[in-house]
């Protein structure tokens, strides 16, 4: 019989909850041993619980409770979730967790911690929900050096998106219903401006990479200046607009790092990841593409990793995993201004003979895009890849036009 | 420094033998040890290569080399593959293979050998070439109990079927350019007639439901008899015909297993898995649907998988690894013929009214479909899910009509 107690009853905790509770013969199966939730801390109290005699207010009554082997934390947030995760390692603890704003700021700090006390501290849950993605990351793919990674990795936004895409619908009303159907919180700023996808590419770079990738590395633009027009721009060149984190290697060894909307072309096992769906493709130089999907969110498929996580720890007591990442450092992370990248750019300007000549003499050869119903005045066209310093270099060389949105191209 | 053995030089051996050599440093440092290839099986020699001195044609000298801790088994085929697998086992020697024949035949067997002399038998390659699909399945799914599984689990004929879907192409060129390019064999029987996407969904099957599923208790039809026009009438209805490989447990616990040409519908994440890719499909009661997509064969994918479980054999030398299911049994896999699906049927008939007044008697309500240039005395409908025995049951009562084909439609 092994002990864990449990950090946080919100949404994933009492996920984590349910499964143990419900699948207890499924679960000690599979771990090979029984699993008993011994404490659930919480500030709120759950009278009407069948289990409600386990809460309790006070992280003392977990970390002074040798019993208590694994602690999973599903509070969220960095306080106090970082000081419970790192007192618990520190006593002797493994610890589970789902919260991928601790691991993207602290991750490889508490790596180090667990593995000096020959523990483990493990995060399926923190990216992608209940796909499993790190692990099959670390260990399948041992044999390849990651080239890159890019996915679609936060389900409100992908879930806007395809409304915007597939409905017509706008911006506000796509999120207003994201927010009725409670996909979206009521600040909605994590999601739409990307710090949430910002997040995850930090973990799944540093699992890929090597060393710690910190959220302020990453450049990260959200979707909130994305319109309906762009979209139909991006259909129009036959693709579809992505939020799209991704981590990639070039030739010369730099780290290339960022969240920002993209144009997906249609072929792209990526473009057609709809809905709240997540989807991450892994490049590897021996495998090729390698793509998962799945929910990346949602009470019952976060709480399964945290739950397979628990299981795989029970299985493995003595072993120590070797999912591990060193510090970051200074400069690890390319400027992102250094990436070139072919853009959608769209203009207001006098669309007539002389525009286009401008436009041939600055970007060279570019694909002039139309669709039903644009202004007289606009002018959108796919541009040849430039870092962001060429672009703004020919940008402001332009005269008469007025650059409206400049959406990336994602090219593999 | 850990010495392994490798048993067949072709197109997979040979891919693990380019891995290991040229990436030592980076295969060592996941692994945790070197590694060495101390000898190859092959019975032909390959004087050019700079390891050409480990090569002998006498297992012998393999099996009684204590100093070679893992054998790796590319061989492919039942003889002499089985056997040498079996002896490395009782010799305390742990094996990797890609050998889907030998894990789909002799799995639960050599499972139990190594399981009882505390060793590792593992066959990650064997199901989708370099994608991480076993492992997550074992592990990360750990929490849930599997539904269902369904994939495109073989890249050449659904590179077939994308040509005739994409570009028009009879069956005939198709299968004549996938050989061409190397995709398909000068006897391509086990790809186009479903016994290689047979034997993975047995392995998937088996691992998901816990107990050995054999090829002969899986209804098997391959793509010979799919033509352009059942391609069209897909279309037509929205859908895009893949070869589905499907194990499915019903609400009465019956375990269903077949593999088949089927319609899937557009928006489902294996409709967009096209050319040589494969697609698996996971449903678990917790994390919902998770798709896993990549490249199901070639030499390197395969082999990086290959290499990737020789490095966690080696992490967790001491470690039994959980991967297990037992022996089968007659009459575990329900009788496909008590599964219900909707069909594309196509007939050829007077297309008259009085025609669809009788189909309407017979089937209820039904889709009817047409394409262009379908010739006059042609019938092609979607009639509801109905099980084998009462679609013959009506399929007999019909007058006037002859069944030209009748493709399941694959419904999540």
């Amino acid at each position: 019989m092994i002990s864990i107690a449990i950090l946080g009853h919100g949404v994933v905790g009492s996920g984590v909850a349910e499964i143990v509770l419900h699948n207890q013969e499924g679960v000690a199966a599979k771990a090979g041993d029984a699993v008993q939730i011994k404490r659930i801390l919480d500030l709120r109290t759950f009278p009407e619980l069948p289990y409600a005699h386990l809460f309790t207010t006070d992280f003392q009554d977990i970390l002074q409770d040798e019993e208590i082997r694994i602690v999973v934390e599903t509070m969220g947030g960095l306080h106090p979730a970082y000081d419970f995760v790192k007192a618990s390692l520190l006593a002797g603890k493994s610890v589970v967790t789902s919260n991928k704003e601790l691991v993207a700021a602290k991750g490889d700090e508490l790596l180090a911690i667990a593995r000096e006390n020959n523990l483990n501290f493990l995060f399926e849950a923190s990216v992608g929900g209940g796909i499993p993605i790190l692990r099959p990351l670390d260990q399948c793919l041992a044999a390849n050096r990651v080239l890159e990674i890019a996915g679609i990795l936060n389900g409100t936004t992908n879930f806007m998106l395809t409304k915007m895409i597939q409905d017509n619908m706008s911006f506000a009303d796509a999120l207003s219903l994201a927010q009725q159907l409670g996909y979206a919180e009521r600040d909605p700023s994590a999601d739409i401006e990307g710090h949430d996808a910002c997040r995850k590419i930090c973990i799944l770079a540093s699992l890929a990479f090597g060393k710690h990738v910190l959220p302020e590395q990453v450049h990260t633009e959200g979707i909130t200046a994305v319109s309906l027009t762009d979209v139909q721009y991006a259909a129009a060149c036959g693709g579809a607009i992505k939020l799209i984190g991704r981590a990639v290697k070039d030739e010369t060894g730099r780290l290339f790092c960022q969240v920002a909307p993209m144009v997906v072309p249609a072929d792209s096992l990526l473009a057609g990841v709809n809905d709240v769906f997540n989807g991450i493709m892994v490049r590897g130089d021996s495998v090729g593409d390698v793509v998962f999907v799945g929910r990346g969110a949602g009470k019952l498929p976060t709480a399964s990793a945290v739950v397979a996580d628990v299981i795989d720890e029970i299985r493995h007591m003595a072993v120590r995993k070797p999912l591990f990442w060193g510090p970051g450092e200074e400069g690890y992370v390319a400027d992102y201004r250094q990436a070139a990248y072919a853009r959608l750019l769209r203009f207001t300007c006098e669309k007539d003979a002389q525009a286009l000549v401008q436009v041939g003499q600055v970007f060279g050869d570019v694909r002039v895009l139309s669709i039903p119903g644009a202004p007289e005045a606009e002018l959108a066209f796919i541009a040849p890849a430039l870092t962001e310093e060429a672009l703004e270099a020919k940008l402001a060389s332009l005269t008469g036009m007025t650059l409206v949105s400049g959406l990336r191209m994602y090219s593999a």
